[in-house]
């Protein structure tokens, strides 16, 4: 409401309520109003009235919601079903024009400043994340390997007689697939075993630079996020490589953003040497719904060239639910969250290391990876063959999300590429094992069922009772028990069994 | 509620009307077992109570709602907002797995009931719409542009040498972006002037296929939806060349599921012809908002290829959308908006006629172009130099969206290529003109205040008044004049004309 | 947002799109203006935009709503549930003080202009409807029937002799319970035959005032809206009497705003006697869920008089649902509404009469009744003793609601006082019946499917197929059918056959 | 979904993963069945999840949401505004019948099945709370003081020949209305000042009784929750003196449920002596907004008398509220919250003591009131003529909601009745005080700004610049601080200063 408004509503209410209702109000405008002129996510979380205020300001502001507006273009804004209208605060028109994701859309004046906003504070929380120098980022709502895609194809036009991408092996699909839907043939350096750990072989990349010269060379894709006993990639050490040959460095930063092991990579990688992007999941990072990922770099022209070559118009939901959250968190709320997040890893890896031992097993050292930790299978294995993706299927069944089994010995071929060992990211790990990460939101609570479900699977397939359909000594008294009733009646109908653990 | 649950219930409450309750909720469950068996369109529209109840049974099947889920993955569909949970209907999981965006995830069967489905009416209803032998169909979440990049890099797989598209002009930026983004050399067909017509030069094509030689042919890109006086391309003619040289044909069919001649073209091409794939927005034909395409085709293998090389999980939002839209219209509903945009079509073309001539100028005759009408502009342009720019800003201005003003000789520079005459289709069009369209869900009273609208305009520009703060004689009595009153506002601020005009 | 936010958002995109946008803010502003300004219910109807926006802006000027409140009071408008907050758009405090429900609130100048504004525009449309010298009214949030005693619990303070209540029988239990509740002694005045139609006795009326004494009698307490064949009471016949023994007179107009003959009644009978107050449901005659009442009075003074004796603050609830709606609607809309229910009156009216000769039987001539029909069940009732009541089991149990099978003889006791003939408004109606109404928002469907599914019923009936499992000759091709197999399992559980058919 | 349904998606998706969905669904059902069989509130709260589930499950079961429902009848729960629609879940039909507002309603199994759950679950808590003998009770859609009007209504037809009720004096305008409004006189007893305590006047209520006739009065009416240095009632002997002149006893227990002592009170007096009925607000105990109130009592068959007094059907919205609200919170969670109270009492206890202190004022010492306290004004009063006031209004201005200052010798004339020393339950208390409260959802934040902002007032009380435009020495450094600011600014505008203060 303006002036005129209230004052006519002084005319209805006692004036001094009224007043003091617009001095209320002016209390979320001046939180607008720093969140529009600094750019940055506020310390403390919006509550929601102002987060639902701020939307329903911006999206008056699209044509599609002007009072008084006329179509007769192609694309109008129009919605056929008031619930889809109403779910995405009549925000119609998408983010970005024909030529540039990040463009602003005369249609769409609302739209276009949530896209910048959001992109402003994003850029925001990566800087206190910990990647301080980062100069430019945007949210595409594409998944983190579409983007990488994308960045390998406004490499294309910067490289013209490049052919090969030089990538440190890391058993994920879509890293995979990111470089082969982009057109580009990926060289698979193997990992190093390190004590337990995986680790980047910087020779052999350093050798295969020199083997297939510099310029046919498109860049190196490096990962930091990814499941024990792989760890993150030595980052500095392949920026100063790429920055020494000439070579573009392109970053799957996955779900690094809560890490602030694999910021710091980030950070120091572009000191001593060249990144040119890194990307990462908005989903994985910032507890919204998957569906967007975030290009980010060191060079502002660079960005910019890549938000170009999205080729129309797309999808808001994803920026907008970044929006939401970060508004409502706060970037206290956010570094709660890290903080907390970090904890829930130690918690989770002493609770895992205690039961580890009480099954004659060990937890993997793995001190590289800050998420994901490993525990090996090694008497399971040896008791009975199939006894590890039977541990997956039974965790599935268990309702445990996100645990794998990874056996000895899967072969995985992909678009001509076979991969041996396929989920472990080399050919012949010492044992099979099994993966449990500390994500951004978990909660004790997720630990200590998880630690409680795996300790009675690994008894149940130590008795050889996976597949029994009644199971004596269970006492019927708390949820997860229940569970594990519901689990025995499935268990006996998962037949392909392999693919519950792999994400 | 189960039965269990129905009769806790009759104990609490006669059971005569309890019982007429559970008699109530099996008509809902009958309208979901239909959808659920056959994957078609209902044929009248869901009401919104069984459509929510529907989205809520399948959100409790994705593992984030397990009542007693515990999660140890890096990516466990946790969300920080109550906010952006309620608005996906708590589907947060999004759809397909790293390798297959049409894939089912074991962590969310619901939503990849959600995706299965989706597909499955999109598919009913494209065959509605008039392509009825497709074999199979996805929706992506991402722009129309973007999703032919993706069909033109799967192509490239089964096309090592191909380097060239050959591409029937048309002056939209993404249709040209679509292609450089895939890495390939777009050959610019000019069209040939009919009448006012301009269509495709079928002998330039085949000579052109001829001159490069077919296998460096990556495909034919043809388009449907265009803006008049281009009309959609002669698609069987060039579906009967592909088939001839064994070339590929994607075809943009952008909003062209809206209309029966662009969908006629296409099962008419692929009767006599090759069409391997056409993509369309989701936007644009569905009314939904801004972000997903429909990638379909009539080789169910090649759908699936391309479906497959999407890396990674990608956002469920369009898909929701179009889930939601649909079952709200129902096949009846659709019909009916496509009945409805048909008439509207016609009374524009009469209205913009009748005004055309009022105004010495005159309605372009295009009558292969179902959607999109054009009046020329001759006498304002010949009356002032700028006068044709100006107009798209006045009409901008006065809330009237997505009208094209189109001056001559427009220069436009993409990657390298010009373009004469660009947004005009044609290196020298006649004259200049303005476009309007009747796309679905447009009102007559959209005609009605664009006609009134424009005539101002014309007037105030014939006059000189463009600029002048003050108009003399305008009644206060409409809106529409309301808004005129804040357009001469606006008018002195707006600087940057031809922004506005082009989409 | 305000002048310095837009100045904040042009710093980030283009001045020209996002000034665009604040114009169009003015938009809405401006509606919201006028409405508070003139009180009255716009023409058109809102958008949800709008809509949404003004609750939006009303509810941050309540003191639960401001960023920096603290509170250290016993009722702060502290909510537990977000679900909760958010249906009630965050309006906590309620409406009115402890004194007097119209009263402003200091803790929430946005209820109280809520409230405020919700009576002007009821008070617009009571004038709309045709009760035009109108002076005051509020809504309650309690049913017509408690409304009505807080009328009668306000009148006794002004006539402490008072012990009576005249009251032309009307065969509602709340009606008759009002007056109880409020310690009055019902003086049932029993209804004239005229023709089929049951008219009000005015001779036994003023017979019953002489032989109580004036002073002794509370009020009159008549009746406009009812069901057929009894037909509005004669409001200006009655007035006069009231006025000339100086008795007040309040009129129970249930669902009488929606048609105009009863607020025709009322307009006259304040016109040339005495009506003190008429108490009307929000529910019955606005479309909005069951829990108000409207009290309106020609006399501001009184009805002021009997907002102060609800003690306590109200909920807020039915006065939210009334605003959205007469704002979405707008006048206009409501007036559509309004002819609307007049023509399905006459289409039921026909169908009806058709469908009674069909099968022996008369629709009854009642022409003084507006809103509800009736057609007598004559042979029916001759064919078999609980034909009728079973009719009514019947319909219920095939989804036709609110149709009244009326047998001869029912009898009730209320509080001491015995009713015979119960339902039809008379101790010996000359036949039983049936009853079925045209109230606002019936659609041309639910006649047709009443008057399928009364005729399948009827013949059931004479066949004695009602409780039969199994019906032969039933073509399962449409709805109503699905519902008929649905009905017949049920017939069997019904037991306690006439509790469905009293309203 | 049910089996069919599941059967239908297994043949989409991988069985496994429906199967494991409709095993996740049941535990959603499996909540609901308890619920449903033992009618209590559930320990842990449920997630928005299980509860939006429910309340939709229960919608689908009422006649307007039957998809081939017709209705014939006055009133058939249509909505004209899906807005409203979808903020009652698509509950339309209220609760209760004409006759009985805890009646099931043939129309709407539903919303009879909520209105019974939630009066169940209100039971439960109330036995929670300390009131382990309560035998019935139902929630009301109407204000604390309408529900006891209702009471005292039923009461009358109990005892035909009374007149009066009893009532030991609060200062609280509804208590009082709500007698007046049901017609009777009250008989105020003053209290007497125990140290600094205000307390029933035991020997003055048997003496009145003695006096008047037991016969002619109607009932006690006492208070437990109030302000201080009232405290609550002695209900025990209260409740003896009741039982031994059969005198019905009817308890005024506004926000006492949040109060173990309160709970406690009424408890004991049930047990030693009579309590017919006890009446509490929902929304200042249970965190919904403003609306409803509770009506329990010891007697079944009296609380079912009462309930069929109220004429008509009623708003479901109070009942919705708290249904959702204790399924959300859980018997744990409310017990959480009534510990956090517990400790917010003390913790502002403490806090307002040391300031009280500081200014040469002390914290009335009033151990029997759990909820409220008051610390003396005293300086502040002998300093300046309207000081006290004054505070008052600059407390409204500074965003404290809910302090009242009481001065001394205020005089209030209701219906006839003069009350000296107004506000403060007594005629002449010993000096100005000023209340504050710590109720139910209370955080420490509260109490800190309280202090703060109290302390500022004060200050500047003192130095007489509450008027003063320009206050020197303000860090504008936090909230609290622009809130100040603010302030002044409206300070000047307020002129009717003890409106703010009361409550």
């Amino acid at each position: 409401m303006n002036a005129e408004n209230f004052a006519a509503g002084e005319r209805r209410v006692s004036p001094a309520y009224v007043r003091q209702g617009s001095e209320a109000r002016r209390a979320h405008e001046h939180l607008i109003r720093l969140l529009l002129e600094q750019g940055k996510c506020p310390e403390d979380g919006w509550d929601e009235s102002t987060v639902e205020l701020f939307l329903h300001e911006l999206a008056i502001m699209d044509s599609n919601n002007f009072l008084g507006n006329c179509g007769v273009g192609e694309r109008e804004g129009r919605v056929a079903s008031a619930l889809v209208a109403r779910r995405h605060y009549r925000f119609i028109h998408g983010i970005g024009r024909s030529g540039d994701i990040s463009a602003v859309q005369p249609k769409a004046a609302g739209s276009s400043l949530l896209n910048k906003i959001t992109n402003s504070l994003v850029l925001d929380i990566i800087k206190l994340a910990g990647v301080h120098s980062v100069a430019n980022c945007f949210v595409v709502p594409m998944a983190t390997g579409m983007s990488l895609t994308l960045c390998f194809l406004t490499l294309r036009h910067k490289r013209p007689k490049a052919k090969y991408i030089i990538w440190p092996r890391i058993d994920q699909k879509s890293c995979f697939k990111s470089m082969i839907t982009a057109g580009f043939e990926p060289v698979v350096i193997e990992n190093i075993l390190e004590g337990d750990e995986l680790r980047t072989d910087l020779k052999a990349v350093e050798a295969k630079v020199q083997e297939l010269g510099p310029e046919h060379i498109l860049c190196v894709h490096s990962t930091t996020s990814c499941f024990a006993p792989r760890v993150p990639d030595r980052l500095e050490e392949l920026a100063v490589i790429c920055a020494n040959y000439d070579i573009p460095h392109v970053v799957n930063n996955a779900y690094g953003v809560q890490s602030s092991k694999c910021m710091h990579l980030i950070q120091q990688g572009s000191r001593v040497g060249r990144i040119d992007a890194f990307v990462q999941s908005v989903d994985k990072n910032f507890m919204v719904p998957v569906g967007g990922a975030i290009i980010a770099g060191f060079n502002d022209a660079f960005i910019q060239e890549i938000s170009k070559m999205y080729p129309g118009r797309a999808s808001a939901s994803p920026s907008l639910d970044v929006l939401i959250t970060l508004l409502s968190l706060g970037s206290n709320g956010y570094k709660t969250l890290l903080k907390e997040r970090k904890e829930m890893f130690s918690y989770l890896s002493t609770q895992l290391k205690k039961l580890a031992e009480a099954y004659n097993e060990r937890l993997l050292q793995t001190p590289h990876n800050p998420i994901s930790l490993a525990m090996t299978l090694k008497t399971l294995d040896e008791h009975h063959d199939k006894a590890v993706t039977q541990l997956g299927s039974m965790l599935f069944t268990r309702q445990v999300s996100g645990a794998r089994a990874v056996p000895l010995g899967s072969v995985q071929t992909m678009s001509g590429h076979t991969f041996q060992g396929f989920m472990s990211h080399v050919d012949n790990y010492p044992c099979a094992y099994l993966n449990a990460a500390a994500a951004i939101g978990m909660k004790s609570q997720d630990v200590d069922l998880f630690i409680k479900r795996l300790g009675k699977c690994l008894n149940a397939l130590r008795k050889g009772q996976s597949k029994v359909s009644g199971v004596s000594g269970i006492d019927s008294c708390d949820k997860a028990e229940d569970i594990d009733e519901m689990a025995l009646k499935l268990d006996s109908v998962l037949c392909d069994m392999d693919q519950h653990t792999s994400s």
